[in-house]
């Protein structure tokens, strides 16, 4: 078929129609590992960059040039929506709750404002992101955490190795998660809506620490948050990415959950799920970050075989299975993309 | 059937032999959720710990009496055969190498000493131990960390999130890290070996970080160190168990590894390995360690539950997913042994 624009080739994979090729783009591809980024963020703190809208829009969009990338994410947290939430965390570079949640008090006492007028730069930010992007016809997508990988934070009060006091929580005082999981869906259904009110034109929710749990666990408090989000969005159109990170387990929940897209983790095998379940869900994935390590060869054969893999699925966007880390490569990353645009 | 000695029922449950009800212990058994074990730990490090005979030995053997654990297993490190090898280390708490291994000439220069001479008091404490535990029929375990989980910390320097330096070594230099597997793999044969020959009756094989590897990788480079330590370990009747961390992705490959007992994560549906490959192998598992916060009678249910799932295996002992945490209630650990032994 003849050759589509970025956008066309990204939104029409996500739902499953016929593209020349798989597009491609990496998760966390704004990042340390850019020298570029590096530049901007010099002196200024990461909350700082988030909500500074000149620098959060020029990092936003150097993967385009920089290392070929054919989608935007806008550049954020997955904590921005939380401070108005009346919670208090820092950057250490993870989140740092000053005071963890543990109270039905401090639970109670959440609030659920209108993020436009809580976080307005965000949407300032994917406002201009997107008339950055529309005379290129590349898309532009949305992001936010899953309630259950923001609980885990605000429970533990920080990261952790083995959430321990989260997972105390859903054992001892289950009706306090299930009210903190409830408050923290209503935020995110609204923070999703209204990023994609300001432009964006695929959302991907990220769930970290989803992994945790075992598969009955996971249907029990996890798959319902997923469920609820995707089905209250308003705007139905909007394709509906969602990445759980060390999923392998979860495959066939996710694949449940009413995404238009399952973005798998490295372990998850994609072959497997596209044969499972590629005639209902696109997919995205999966290469290994740290193999960006590798010579452009061998890169080059990954792709081929990634590509190959999913082949039976009706969409299939080419990423990675984690987020780019500081680590890795630059020339790894174009390798990676110029893999993928010469596919097909 | 009549009731058996708690030597008889691990035995016979490892090798699939019938069984009253399943035996019953917990990874990380002896450790700091224990004030007992706190006692006897003040004022040493932990490498003190492991070599002082008198406490590992106390220390080993608490969990029979304050909790009812119905196995013991040597209080050690798996990095206790480590220093022997020519590679500086400390704790901190996890292992931290002074000088991460990257090049050609540090992993050549590795030595495989015999571990009697290297590490007698492994085996002084083993065969204490025996002595203790015989009159009591109550079986003992002896333990080695993996080729692979060896190479992550001895490669990347120290326990991390993503482990990029250990995979830089894979894409980068396989060749190197082929090496350092054969070497750690020669070293774990003889250890464990050294162990069975000291008096262990079943041994266990930990491969935390194994998880992080999708599972073409994991065949590549890590099934095959399995295969080998369990193929050449001189002793075929000491039952092998083999624990893969994180490793929900990877049951088939451990059910395929030659192992008698593949002790799953509480990631991996214990109900799905019991039909799929219980017929060949027995089962270990696989309680996620933060469910010992729920109360006694929550645990015994899932105890139950698990029991159930785990039906159609040829074998099961009841374990949990992951090692105790510092945080787990003892009282946890009680309900646990008590509804295991309450079975059948």
């Amino acid at each position: 078929m003849a050759e589509l624009t970025a956008e066309d080739r990204f939104l029409r994979s996500c739902r499953g129609q016929e593209v020349d090729r798989p597009p491609v783009w990496l998760m966390r591809q704004a990042g340390r590992y850019l020298p570029e980024y590096r530049a901007v963020r010099k002196g200024v703190s990461f909350l700082e960059m988030c909500r500074d809208i000149e620098r959060a829009v020029t990092v936003s969009l150097q993967p385009i040039d920089l290392v070929g990338s054919e989608a935007v994410i806008l550049f954020q947290d997955i904590f921005t929506p939380i401070p108005a939430m009346g919670v208090d965390f820092d950057f250490a570079p993870g989140p740092v709750m000053a005071d963890p949640l543990r109270s039905a008090e401090q639970v109670a006492a959440l609030r659920v404002p209108d993020p436009r007028e809580s976080v307005p730069f965000v949407f300032e930010i994917i406002r201009t992101l997107r008339k950055a992007l529309e005379s290129r016809s590349i898309p532009l997508l949305g992001f936010a955490g899953a309630p259950f990988t923001l609980a885990a934070y605000m429970v533990e009060g920080s990261g952790s190795k083995d959430f321990a006091s989260l997972k105390t929580m859903l054992h001892r005082e289950p009706e306090l998660l299930r009210e903190l999981l409830a408050t923290l869906t209503e935020m995110t259904v609204g923070y999703i809506d209204a990023q994609i009110e300001a432009g964006a034109q695929a959302v991907q929710l990220f769930d970290t620490w989803a992994g945790l749990l075992s598969p009955a666990e996971y249907r029990e408090w996890i798959a319902p948050t997923h469920k609820e989000i995707i089905r209250r969005i308003r705007n139905d159109d909007t394709p509906f990415i969602l990445y759980v990170n060390n999923g392998a387990h979860l495959v066939d929940q996710m694949a449940d959950s009413g995404a238009d897209v399952i973005s798998l983790d490295w372990r998850a095998p994609l072959a497997d799920a596209a044969e499972r379940f590629g005639d209902r869900v696109s997919l995205q994935g999966n290469l290994d970050p740290c193999a960006l390590a590798a010579d452009p060869d061998s890169i080059r054969k990954r792709v081929q075989e990634m590509a190959r893999d999913a082949g039976p699925a009706r969409g299939f966007i080419a990423n990675l299975g984690h987020g780019c880390l500081p680590s890795t490569p630059v020339e790894g990353v174009r390798a990676f993309t110029s893999a993928v645009r010469s596919l097909g």
